[in-house]
C-alpha cells in the first residue's frame, strides 16, 4: 500500500557533529527559525508537523526554513502519511555545541 | 592640540544588554567577524588597531564589520591619535549571553 509521503523525496539530514559552528550560528539567528525551534523544544518529540506552526512565512518559505535547520543538525523530520514531523535534535545539537541551545531557549531576550 | 582622530565621528556603542539574541547570533554568524572576535580574544586590551588584523575584505567592509560588532556589544572602540584600538567585551557580553562566546572560542569548528 503506496504512503501518500512517497510521493515526495525523503529529508535530507546532517549530523550536528558535521556542521560548521557559522552555520548553527546563522541557522539560529533568523526570528521564524528561532520560533520553529522553540515551540518544538516545548512538544514532545515528533508530535508537530510542520503546518502546525504558526509562522507569518509562506509554504515555501516555511520549506526552506525546515531544510536550513536541517542543515545545521537542529531538527529531524520524518514522513506519516501526508504529515512530516518533526523532532528538535536537542541532545546531540547540545554535545557539539554545548550551551547554544540553552540561550536561544532562555526566555529573556 | 587637535587629535587626528578628531577628524571622524567617534564610535557609537551599544551595551550587550542592549542586543537582541537575534542580533547577537547574526553578528557572530561571519567568517571575517568570527576571526576578528577570536583574534581580539586573544589579545590584550587596546593593543589592536582596526587595520591590524588580517582579513579578506576592503577597508570599507571591515568598518562596516567593526559597526556590526560594537552594535552587538561585542567589541568597544576608542581612538588613540590615527588608530582606533578594540576591546573585546568579553566580560559583559558573557554576562548577557552566558556560554556564547565561549562557544565561538572554542578551536574545534
Amino acid at each position: 500500500m503506496a504512503d501518500r509521503s512517497s510521493h515526495r523525496a525523503a529529508p535530507v539530514h546532517t549530523h550536528p557533529a558535521d556542521v560548521p559552528l557559522l552555520t548553527a550560528l546563522a541557522a539560529l539567528a533568523d526570528p521564524v527559525r528561532l520560533q520553529l525551534v522553540r515551540e518544538l523544544a516545548g512538544a514532545a518529540e515528533w508530535s508537530r508537523g510542520c503546518g502546525s506552526f504558526d509562522v507569518p512565512v509562506g509554504k515555501a518559505a516555511l520549506s526552506h526554513h525546515f531544510a536550513v535547520l536541517r542543515a545545521a543538525g537542529l531538527v529531524e523530520q520524518r514522513d506519516q502519511g501526508p504529515k512530516r514531523l518533526n523532532r528538535l535534535r536537542r541532545e546531540e545539537f547540545d554535545a557539539c555545541f554545548p550551551g547554544l541551545l540553552d540561550l536561544v531557549l532562555r526566555e529573556e531576550h
